[in-house]
């Protein structure tokens, strides 16, 4: 397979297959917990009709009761009227909790019910985790020229700024960026959808999410009524990916900086362009290797003329 | 500051620091929110008086109380006479919010309730989150010598193995033992601890958690009445921090083997030892450059003499 179509193949198909999983997730998480939830849901309003039965309420049968109602809340379903969706389990409710669990988000806004639910989860994000954080750094390994050393190089020949000075202004006019389009506008956009959240719940939410942490107190799409709800959720969905292959770029640049200011080296952390234990092969490599990749790799670190300077490409 | 001065200082200042960090973040959480959980404890516990005192229970007033019910249970606050802990923010509580956040786990079991306490978790996260990485990395980059280049390296000179080989007998060496140490019996521990919780339920949240998902429908220590609550969760604190730092070491590990193996060349993602694009530094190293740490980094890469194979150490 040629590397220019390897280039466009693999994040293409990577994003492809990644969308195929998330929505392999969702069908099986709705078919294992639509049918609980359901359940559950039942006994839970034939509990409450009991309750409201009862000639004279009392404390141990009230108490009894909210039990119940806490239990049930636990896992997603609730025991009031208005307040609840059809279900926790459709399509794009499963996809957005496929979604949140291989992102490591995981809200936990609902949970599975089931034991057979529970052992689907952790074969799914075994799977899954590794493969986002593939599909991610295939991505962000590509954007990294355009967003990271296009800019720099360009800072330095049109501003004639040093290379030290070229590479701290832009890591601070692409947080900027970030935090703007990733933080503060999301937080505009989710204080209007979202009647009750206020500009800093809808910020909270957005550093939340998009440090993983998932803490679930705040959760979109989940008000009953609202309008094109599977929609909505897709697209927060889509904001959460994008958003933390956009920490990850951050992440990345940030790494790449603190080499050039010898943060890294100073702390004996790994660099960015790895130290040198980090940078021997793990193995010695076989004379007879039969791997044209793994060839190449093992040969071009020992072989100085390889080393291109970041800045020679763009002379 | 000398090599080796740094290489012992730098991992336990680290974790000095780190705890330090922790204990600050759970003191200002516990007297943000503190004062205001009590207020909605109070608020919720004389609604629920005003609610048995009613004459008749009507549907209305059920959904009202039960609408109260699960806003305060949202925060972690319960209305259930003897399911409520004294409080979420005790000091042991607040160490192990702390913690689950820094760590991007966020069980979201109990959520700040104050904005002041919203905004202190953006900032306390943002030097947080960051910072736990560096004290994981900087942790597990000591630990891969002894634990992953080390036994590779008895592996091929004591039982002759082929290089690529050993690099895979270790990974699966470790993975059972990482499955077994870190899944299998702190699984069988926390399913004896924890009277409600199946094996099942507890392999699931050791894998939750440890994947930083942290969905938050299993969380330790949350039982009332349980012995030793404080010890309980600052040893699921423990748990959870080492455990991150051995998931951490597989999933370098495997990188390392993904690289011997070809499969990050292949699918053009960047290797462990760092692909040539990234190799590069992202500038050119002045030439009047002052700090020896960063000058020695950008020496070393174009010489292939410092380049020591990874198996002449051992010889």
């Amino acid at each position: 397979m040629s590397t220019t179509f390897r280039s466009c193949f693999v994040p293409t198909g990577f994003i492809l297959g990644y969308i195929a999983y998330l929505l392999l997730g969702a069908l099986v998480f709705s078919a294992i917990e639509r049918p609980v939830e359901e359940t559950l849901k039942s006994d839970l309003s034939s509990l409450k009709a009991e309750f409201l039965n009862l000639s004279c309420v009392n404390a141990t049968a009230l108490e009894t009761f909210l039990e119940k109602v806490l239990q049930a809340n636990k896992y997603g379903v609730s025991v009031l009227e208005n307040a609840t969706l059809p279900t926790n389990w459709d399509l794009a409710s499963a996809l957005f909790f496929a979604n949140t669990m291989v992102t490591t988000v995981g809200y936990g806004h609902s949970t599975p019910l089931s034991d057979e639910g529970k052992a689907f989860s952790i074969v799914y994000a075994l799977i899954g985790v590794p493969f986002t954080m593939l599909v991610l750094t295939a991505c962000v390994q590509r954007l990294m020229h355009p967003l990271t050393y296009g800019p720099i190089s360009i800072c330095q020949r049109r501003a004639g700024l040093q290379p030290r000075t070229a590479s701290v202004v832009h890591f601070i006019v692409l947080l900027f960026l970030v935090v703007l389009g990733f933080f503060v506008v999301p937080a505009l956009v989710f204080s209007t959808i979202e009647e009750t959240w206020s500009f800093l719940d809808s910020f909270y939410f957005c550093f939340i999410s998009l440090c993983t942490i998932g803490l679930g107190d705040f959760v979109p799409a989940e008000k009953p009524g609202q309008r094109l709800r599977a929609l909505y959720k897709i697209s927060v969905m889509v904001y959460l990916f994008v958003g933390l292959m956009v920490m990850f770029l951050v992440l990345r640049t940030f790494h790449k900086l603190a080499d050039v200011h010898g943060w890294t080296a100073f702390f004996q952390l790994p660099s960015y362009e790895e130290e040198d234990e980090d940078r021997e092969p793990i193995i010695e490599q076989e004379p007879d290797d039969e791997s044209p990749e793994a060839e190449k790799a093992s040969v071009k670190p020992l072989d100085p003329s390889s080393q291109v300077s970041y800045n020679s490409i763009n002379r």
